[in-house]
């Protein structure tokens, strides 16, 4: 999927909502832990309950790799439902991986062929060679964390180097790399005062952003601060979403809260 | 395991050796491909050929995503094939995780619990409480991505943050975090001259130092910064030794890799 096609899908249902699909065992409703397998079944409840409200959804690997072989499973069904049922959505393998060159293209073919990925999230610590391979994919896009949404944040991404925030650096480094227009940033709803400063430095690259919700960012102040002529943001909810209710209603719940939230997001596309 | 029985187990083998199984399809023999699982085919053989050599083996969990199920059903069979005949053996899960703290959680259930692994390499751009989940697992290992052995680490990792690299800064800050006695650090050995200098930051920590062989790194140069009196040392590597033939005498001419570099770590140990 392109960034204008993405940009389509936005104004087509009025929202740029991502629902995170980070399964928990321990927090899905109980009857669910009797199917054969509870996190597909989770998923394919929440995705058709919620599929119209939002324009992306996010599995958080760590949620699957917990689970080993039947959570990696789960993860390829999940996303081949997705593509196969509602082509129309963007999805992103929640990863955050990086490594040597030869080693990041291997991870580049995990999300982007055998799983399909629209795109997938990378940390920048190893720099350049670390990144460009996923790069390298034709309309697949590669989400670089900037400034994420977590206390530990404020251990290096905000300290300066070289006079700059290490951040800054990382957004100002990667648009140097091939291909630096099939960038995305991880830029987090906690910290929506620096996206100011940041659409300085990457205008127009589309931002997903966690931390609405159970981390406590404002939707508000980050369109005031985030948003472009093609909107440039997509907005990430899990918890608070996905687990507004352990009942056998928890799929009618989810969407309600995903309602919510488009409604928020429709007004400030108006 | 414990530090101290990776120790004792390195001057039992008079090794420090780890061997990377980065298990890449197109580079095993062809043999192999008719077997049911050609990647845990591959290992069995690797492994069994040469665990009397090194003290370590890391699975890069990229090679093994890429083939998705199938693949990550071969490192789950690898892991438990270690744990099973060669219990003696440190086992590092090449990942490269960080994430929110309820999900490095997950990813530390992941590895230290569902596989079964020593130890895990993490990434520490999202700071303290993206590592900490980790740390608090007993006598496993958290290897903290440090100085890397590729050309990116120039990117960031090298640049002056508030008066120090940013390498340094992460190492220093890693030792306020709980349980900081858990971390080991990864070093490439392509970059032995700034190990007097980590030296002086983490006298006593293990180092997991890849970059020997395809990568260009000193052996030599690596024992004369890094070695310290309980050796904290693994030093790595893949390539060189897993696809020294692609004939049928893949596992004896990895096995003879293996030994040179064996001989080179007795001469150092001594």
């Amino acid at each position: 999927m392109t960034t204008r096609q993405l940009t389509e899908q936005i104004l087509k249902k009025k929202s740029f909502l991502c629902i995170g699909l980070d399964v928990d065992l321990n927090k899905i409703p109980e009857h669910l832990l009797k199917d054969a397998d509870p996190i597909f079944a989770f998923n394919r409840a929440i995705i058709d309950a919620t599929h119209h409200l939002c324009v992306a959804y996010k599995p958080n690997t760590a949620f699957y790799e917990a689970y080993g072989l039947k959570g990696w499973f789960a993860l390829e069904k999940t996303i081949n439902y997705l593509n196969k049922n509602y082509p129309e959505i963007f999805t992103i393998a929640d990863a955050k991986r990086g490594d040597i060159g030869n080693t990041s293209t291997m991870y580049a073919k995990a999300f982007f062929e055998d799983l399909s990925f629209d795109s997938v999230t990378v940390a920048p610590y190893m720099g350049k060679d670390s990144i460009e391979p996923f790069l390298s994919f034709k309309d697949k896009h590669t989400v670089l964390l900037a400034l994420t949404s977590n206390q530990g944040a404020y251990d290096f991404q905000t300290k300066t180097i070289d006079g700059k925030e290490l951040y800054k650096q990382v957004l100002e480094t990667s648009k140097t790399w091939a291909n630096s227009e099939n960038l995305m940033y991880v830029v987090g709803a906690t910290k929506a005062e620096y996206l100011q400063d940041i659409r300085k430095i990457i205008p127009d690259s589309f931002l997903l952003v966690p931390g609405i919700g159970a981390q406590g960012g404002s939707l508000r102040d980050v369109c005031k601060y985030g948003m472009t002529k093609n909107v440039g943001l997509l907005i990430n909810s899990s918890r608070g979403i996905i687990y507004a209710s352990k009942d056998e209603d928890f799929a009618e719940a989810a969407a309600a809260k995903a309602l919510a939230l488009q409604k928020q997001m429709q007004k400030e596309l108006d």
